[in-house]
């Protein structure tokens, strides 16, 4: 399945003329206000996002999973799926491999299906929360951090392997999230887990290449809901400084206790030159891996308020990985996927609107209500015409849900693929 | 201090080629896609909101609180703030009494100024929170929760005696906080506590006239930090129940644990016939009280997605009395509420966007993705050119914070007032 | 796999000195506090607390599960499971199905192996959560609540069958946990899907028998993480009093929002006679479903005081349902299990050393101190003896963790199941 | 007001021969265990803890205050209060003072009184976050943080102020709790005011005596809405290693969001050396400031479980200063202060059971069920006749509640001061 040009086109010209009154009226009323349109668009076009290879297929929860057809059974399979998506998108212009369940066999074979795509290798993902079969040690208490050396050295084993395979892929960085933890007070002796974790990662990070980057992530709970060795910001930032330059860390916005102010962590590490990458999702609850913007936009928008600043102003700072991982629950996977991106380029879009330089100002004078104003104009702002015209002038899709149904790419991959097909991954 | 119509359409005149060409773009955009604009305005303009008499002054937390200049120090001067803000917005019709800290001197004097400005009152507010100088009875361990009767009692006539206040006033329903609950385990009987709130509310249920209906407010914690009498929408539910057909839920938006889904409450209550009244702010950690709309818009939309679906399908739910309650620590209380009413209009517009029969057919068909897109494309829709319109066709401010700093309103109230004028409240 | 009077006997014959020295200082100081011991001990004889069929085996999260060794993989292993614990606590003398992953395949055979170990057949659980093969209908959208009318007449067929399956074993309640609920903003209409719970609960209701009871449990989020259907004891009690007498509220103690005061709502169900089932587990985070009193042994403790409360003032109430439910993700579910039923006996034996006399007196003059010590002088007490006197007496463990150990049960299992037997459940 | 020996032996002698039996059988029963009882109380009457001067007082919430009789009116009777704590609990030996509030108008004659009555100068608080009359600049938008140099110097200078004065009375650390922040997004540039901060922090630094130590306090929210400066450990952390040695990290337990495991926080600072003091209270929903362990008790033993094990293993960890920081909006401030020191010996009395050397070997053999049978076996132990052993050898009463009601000692405040008075403070 490979979605034609001519196809996009065909769809596109149904909408193009009130596309064009739109765009032009948001245009002239944004040029009024000082900002080049033009290079609006241009940085939208090149913020590209990665999809991971264990997104593609239908998520679940620990109560069980309902399936959903035509998903992709092989790593070919899956990258063809983020080609589908990138078509209409134009977004979407990189994948994230998760080892051990997308190890490639032929690894040419691969890079030529993804370049033919137009789809590069970000970060490789590593997997030390499941046992995988025939493995010598189990992780059941833990990886990086486990009190059993031969179990450690399996799961540094483990990323360095992975560093191998992404390697060999053009891929420039290694993600850990660890999962390690407890779920019982006095199960763990914090210091010692922190130590271990320490010094595996060190272990680790010694076998990095020099142009790559290690990401480290943190999370509050779960699976384990006691404690997480890496359980926040300042953990995995101090991790990351006892590693040394190329480690960073790494935000997913799933992985906050309640009430977090997020993006005021996200300014802290870009002020630092600390941060790394980062996991678009959303939530009401916890690490419940909704549609990005599904629940909290302005929430995002805040976020992508501070990485806007952080680009423009914090050299120290290294350029971004950035992710979607969302689990796709009740809705067809791809649709999902492009949903999350629109609300990520709507994000970035109204950040960049923001007058930065009437905000200072306001700040400086303490006008609480102006600095106020300057955000909900940038916000209120509908930025959708831009960003259709973004998509617009590389290829891409106008309205790319209404573009993915009516191409009829769904019943198209099951055509394909069969239903009952089951993707790897949660 | 009294804004006059000319000096309004002084301030519109600058902006309002710019307002026309705006407001009609969008109007044929709405148009096209089936709505009826004129009808969209009248609703907006008709949506009018309460302030309460306590909130024109500057707020404090525990640690303190930072003066405001020209705070008003009579009634008589909150009812002109509020006629500032009506004036401008178009949308403050109404003001809600705090007894006893706003208890008219002269009922005539005050009606005439209300009515003068175009100023209803709305529910009146008890106090059972605080004790009053000379009080026999403190409320220090509950009001009308106290395990002594004559604790009780004195409560109970103080909220009879708040409904003839607002009796001779006009207004039409009283509005219920109680902060009564423990701090420590053990300190109260939960369910002497609650039968004997059950048992006072009936009391002064009793005195309610028959046209008025009684607002019974629920919140989980603070000022008491262990257990609150009526803490939860269930609690204000049955208790509403329990005392007869003219009582009623109220909503605060503050007044929620971490998490809630209050548009599920919100639609629950409605379908119930038991909403009775919203108190608006927005918040992010517990009750912040902040400005309505300036953490959560999103939600604020679902919330009013609800309430549009509700007023237009349960005919068993009365009109809602609507109020703003916030606390203004760091802003300008007048513009602050300005604020406020600015996204109080934008959420309402936008709900009112939705197409409810599309989204019934997507709800029925379980086509998540359509049901989201189809919120989402109201919401994103920009809808401020039809809020300025709403104002202006009925001599409001097209930009009233605008507005509000041309024509140099509070420096024209600290020249009446002076600086160091302190308002009653909290 | 079962453990013989004789062989506690000896285990215990070890530490019966010391025991009954403890035991002794621990009776005489209560009894000079004017505490009935032997009434104490009676009482915590009499409180048993059902294990569900599905908690005999790993948990796991939605990140995967790592098993354990021995587990059973029948329903008669199951129950066997159950005699063992039962035999050294004397706490878990029943057994709660979860259908269709226990359906027994001859009933006569498994009510001869429960009684023969002393064991009744409590609440039966319904699943209408996951989708069963040759299913016709699916769940992914919702059950009982469904859009789809042929979704919940699956949905209430299924919860009738469930009954009829209990009425065979001899169960008297049918615990209803609605998984129903949305992802997303817009997904559900909130009041179309309560109708329809409302609905669909009544119809199988219907066909409850008449000394049968429905227990109706709440959850706030997950599976579905935007909204559920039943979300909190509101819902839930305004349900159960729409179907009628003997439908009744279940609290389980991990379905609660963040800083939920359950035991205030565990008085006002019992208040108003709602109370019908109660689920042991505890949590930090969400629904972690951890060993009870792992976290918050002093909330547990609470709970109990209101428990013991509402059975003394409270004859409107039914009796009770207890049972455990909770998630074996890093312990020997057995061992898991004897811990929580210990923590349960703990809570409730210092429950029933306050002073309720004194308590109230103090509550009276709102003397909050003595209010606290009151209740922490009880929960202070070290009622260890006390729990090992209760056992002992009826011949179980003095100390049951170490008798199963001491006994070898775990490898014993594993000698007679395998190592890699797998358990029907989560 | 000065509680003489005598009068403490008097009360105790009703109830030593009953303290005589308990300790003795608990004494024993832990010697049994190869526990060392006469270290344990060594220990325990070593541990001090430091009272605020403003907490002899009623406190109150943003809502109101209600006052209670006798309260101290200067700061001689505030240390008199102490002095009354210190005679019953022997616990209380220090007093932490904030300035402006309690200045000493004569040092000698302060020092004097605090030496006659055994009460050391602890950690002396500083406050910027309310203005004080006639101070030139105001910190209603920040202090250290704020972005005028002027108020910035103002706050330092503020600082070194209360430095000087700690130093005249003996202290020997500076606490520093940053009450700045915002209440709405955009109305600071986190980094600047973070960047501000550090610089801020660093000039204070720079006035402190070699022999001093500088703790700095984090705070996610209260009495700022949105965001808070130094809002986690992780920023405080970042903060004292840019000041240098003398600074360190100070945790207040009510200083958390929801759910926030804080002995894990506790245990990562003491590896690191970084933890300066602690702040001892409790609370359900925030910073309740409530009576320490009146709501999670086990959550304070597990804290104390990480003190204990980074006392004895974390040389590279200073002493640590002790202080409560509640606020007693109910109760008598010396009852609640009593109560919450006797909580404190508890937790710190249990955390001394624990056998730490069982721990490690069941950490290392992942038997999780043992691991959490070591820590609830010293938890469930009622080790209350350790701690009236404790204070009776050394002249405090064996129930400090107790003797403080029997002496009649509000009564005698209330005759010397008058019903009337208010202590300065919150």
């Amino acid at each position: 399945m490979k979605i034609e040009q001519n196809n996009i086109q065909e769809v596109n010209s149904k909408t193009l003329k009130s596309h064009n009154e739109q765009f032009d009226f948001l245009s002239n009323s944004l040029t009024s206000k000082g900002l080049n349109v033009k290079d609006l668009v241009k940085k939208l076009q090149d913020f590209q996002v990665a999809v991971p290879s264990w997104a593609l297929g239908a998520g679940g929860t620990r109560f069980g999973r309902f399936s959903f057809y035509g998903e992709p059974s092989s790593l070919e399979q899956k990258i063809q799926d983020i080609g589908v998506i990138h078509s209409l998108t134009q977004t979407a212009g990189a994948v994230s491999l998760h080892i051990p369940w997308d190890i490639p066999s032929d690894y040419n074979a691969i890079k030529d299906i993804a370049s033919g795509l137009n789809i590069k290798f970000d970060a490789v993902n590593s997997n030390t929360f499941q046992d995988q079969k025939n493995a010598k040690e189990s992780y059941k208490y833990g990886s990086l951090s486990n009190i059993n050396k031969a179990v450690r050295d399996q799961a540094i084993q483990h990323n360095l392997d992975v560093i191998n395979i992404g390697d060999k892929l053009g891929s420039k960085s290694l993600t850990v999230w660890l999962a390690d933890g407890s779920c019982f007070p006095g199960q763990n002796n914090f210091q010692t887990a922190l130590q271990n974790t320490e010094n595996s990662l060190k272990e680790i990070y010694k076998g990095l290449p020099n142009d790559w980057s290690m990401l480290i992530e943190y999370k509050p709970y779960e699976p384990n809901f006691y404690s997480t060795v890496i359980q926040d910001w300042g953990t995995s930032f101090m991790l990351a400084n006892a590693c040394g330059d190329k480690a960073y860390t790494l935000v997913d916005l799933g992985h906050h206790l309640p009430n977090s102010n997020i993006e005021q962590i996200v300014s802290i590490l870009m002020l630092k030159g600390k941060l790394g990458g980062f996991h678009f999702n959303d939530s009401k609850y916890g690490d419940d891996d909704l549609t990005v913007g599904s629940i909290k936009p302005y929430a995002l928008f805040l976020i992508f308020n501070e990485l806007v600043y952080g680009i423009q102003n914090n050299p120290q700072n290294p350029d971004l990985a950035w992710m979607i991982d969302a689990s796709h629950n009740v809705k067809d996977p791809l649709e999902d996927l492009i949903q999350s991106l629109e609300a990520i380029q709507e994000a970035y879009a109204k950040a960049l609107l923001v007058d930065q330089n009437a905000l200072k100002i306001a700040q400086q004078e303490n006008d609480v209500v102006k600095c106020q104003e300057i955000l909900q104009d940038a916000y209120r702002t509908d930025v959708r015409p831009l960003l259709a015209k973004a998509r617009l002038d590389i290829g891409g899709a106008l309205n790319p849900i209404q573009a993915y149904r009516d191409l009829g790419v769904r019943n198209q991959l099951i055509k394909e693929r069969g239903k009952h097909t089951v993707s790897t991954g949660l």
